[in-house]
């Protein structure tokens, strides 16, 4: 087990009509709000009106900004930080998923920044941000609790580029968490969301730190929780118990009490994010795909770790003569449940347009992250391993 | 799943050798701190010069009240309450176990309050309370992340008097938990701690609330994990791998989390707390003989949640056509590792003296504490049925 700190200083306020609350909460951090929101749903839906309300009996001024697409852009972040600084707001109001509040993280850090908020995707770590209230309505990126924001440069050369910023300070200060309010998600997003929650869990999961027992079968607990509440919640869309444990799991796998004490693997996500920002595809779906031809390729040189998650998170017995064999079918497990739930299982299913050989290299290329030129930790990838992962979910 | 209000603001701190950061921790919250403590053990380590020293380094002035003892008693926190005012202490450090813990959340809100604190063990709960830093000793009570305060006042009328208080205002705003600190722990006390963990969780565990899969899952990740770890840390005490899993667990069992969204059930507790204020019991080691005679009696009323026990914790197939014998096989598993553990199975085993029924009567009268006259929730306990259980447990 290794030394770590833990903070989540994020005050969860979570049940059925809990949107009211949002003002009350919102007037201990500040008293003109920059309302930041995606589509059109949150507006046909009433939810925008019903935030909007709350503020405003606590007298607090909103202004309002919609049009946070999926891979929120960096151009709206730049747009917003210009705004606040302008208007003066002192607080941020996230309705939405993972893209609304990483955008608003990127507002939040970049207004009380002087240089180009940019600078945070790009490695620098803020040390202040402005206090962000969250209205959770798709549960997925965990964004709510998390220390991580994911914008895309639309702009840059050769390509969009899609590049994660980390950071205690703009946690946001409170999330509110009402289940009814992903019943009309639909079943393409409530997967995709589900899968997201799924690896998050299963990026701490899967690692080399010895002796971290009790945080592997938290690891556990969730991914079971997972396998049991998301068939539920796609058969039933109204179906309370399934939303609701689905809700709070998904800001448990990434406020980072998994990951206490142990190392994590972030490949996955990182070849997910080169697909995503290359098409434009769910990053969910992506992570379907994605993950299992990881875990395809890495689980011979760790089969122990794969052993267990098939033994403990499938119920496997483990054939403890030919323990490959229970890592490889936890794996085709796995596998089997994203596609039951109508995810895509290979880049073939997910891109719409063709994915050339090309397409794998450049994407490669840009995965190569660590300093040493490798990727991930579990396994450090090379190139060339990489590479073969693409081709193996291709 | 019921609705709730989540937020653990403390900041841990874990790891070897972080004691040496508490003094760069405690700048950020005040200037003159009340370094407070118990007996000798802390000081002929060297802990207390060590804790001195991190905080001299960073000016902060330091006076010193260690003598807290084990069921911490009124009279020292009022005390502690009159020096802290006169002397402007604006920061309390706690180093020990939840004694000293306890016993500085009790100066910590009595110091800014106008009555008198005995007030918030009577049930009166606190808005404010100086700030408190925690060095964790020993891995029981939680209290280094949780809401509680338990106080023994031991010259109230009919003999001493052990009651909780509950508040968010005195959370602790950082503990630093270093597993080496724990080496020294003799092996009772490891594992009258490991029962207090073990029971913290399943005070949340047995509930009544319908679909809490996920904090169930996470529940019995933890109890798995004591059950694991609990009998390295006794047989080989500077096992840091189980010293590191067993203190974190102590904070996770108690800071709120396993209990989002779901009823629990202190009976156990409370009937713990008359022996102990009465004998001065250790109370972890009062809790392995309370708990398994709880569970035996209410256990017929609620098979379920004890089928799922021994299935999910101990791991027993479920006898469907019998499932009584399920639930009960898991309680006489719990029972045979307490008792591994070197743990009394019997009041008669606890206590040092004679034991009465006269005194199991009283203490029956003391535990009715539910607004109707009974006690717990999971079943609701009569006197009468408080009384069977103590004659059970005797």
């Amino acid at each position: 087990m290794d030394d770590f700190e833990f903070l989540s200083p994020t005050k969860i306020i979570f049940g059925r009509n809990t949107v009211e609350k949002v003002g009350l909460e919102a007037a201990r951090w500040g008293r003109k709000a920059l309302l930041h929101y995606g589509g059109k749903s949150a507006l046909k839906s009433g939810l925008i009106q019903r935030v909007k309300d709350s503020l405003i009996a606590q007298d607090i001024k909103v202004i309002e900004v919609g049009g946070v697409v999926p891979n929120p852009r960096l151009a709206l972040v730049r747009e917003c930080i210009d705004l606040v600084r302008k208007e003066k707001i002192d607080l941020i109001i996230a309705v939405g998923g993972g893209s609304v509040i990483d955008s608003a993280k990127g507002i939040a850090m970049g207004a009380v920044y002087e240089g180009d908020v940019w600078d945070f995707y790009k490695g620098k770590i803020p040390e202040a941000a402005l206090p962000i209230g969250v209205v959770l309505t798709i549960p997925a990126a965990g964004s709510e609790a998390s220390n991580s924001s994911v914008v895309t440069d639309t702009d840059g050369e050769g390509g969009w580029r899609k590049l994660g910023a980390k950071g205690e300070a703009y946690k946001p200060r409170f999330a509110i968490l009402d289940p009814e309010l992903t019943y009309t998600l639909p079943a393409y997003q409530t997967a995709a969301g589900g899968v997201d929650i799924m690896a998050h869990v299963m990026e701490r999961y899967f690692t080399n730190t010895p002796d971290v027992d009790l945080t592997s079968r938290l690891c556990e607990g969730v991914l079971k929780t997972m396998i049991q509440q998301l068939p539920i919640a796609l058969t039933d869309p109204e179906n309370y118990a399934a939303r609701a444990q689905i809700m709070w799991a998904s800001t448990l796998a990434h406020n980072g009490l998994l990951d206490t004490g142990r190392a994590t693997d972030w490949a996955s996500h990182r070849m997910e994010h080169e697909l995503s920002a290359k098409w434009d595809v769910t990053h969910g779906a992506g992570l379907a795909v994605m993950f299992p031809a990881w875990m395809k390729y890495v689980s011979p040189k760790k089969t122990k770790q794969f052993v267990e998650f098939g033994n403990r998170v499938f119920g496997l017995d483990v054939d403890v003569y030919h323990p490959e064999r229970t890592a490889r079918e936890g794996i085709s497990r796995l596998e089997a449940f994203f596609k039951s739930l109508g995810m895509p299982t290979s880049i073939r299913d997910l891109v719409e347009g063709e994915v050339t050989d090309d397409d794998l290299r450049s994407m490669t290329e840009r995965c190569a992250i660590n300093p040493d030129g490798t990727l991930g930790g579990l396994v450090k990838l090379t190139r060339e391993d990489i590479y073969q992962i693409y081709k193996l979910a291709y």
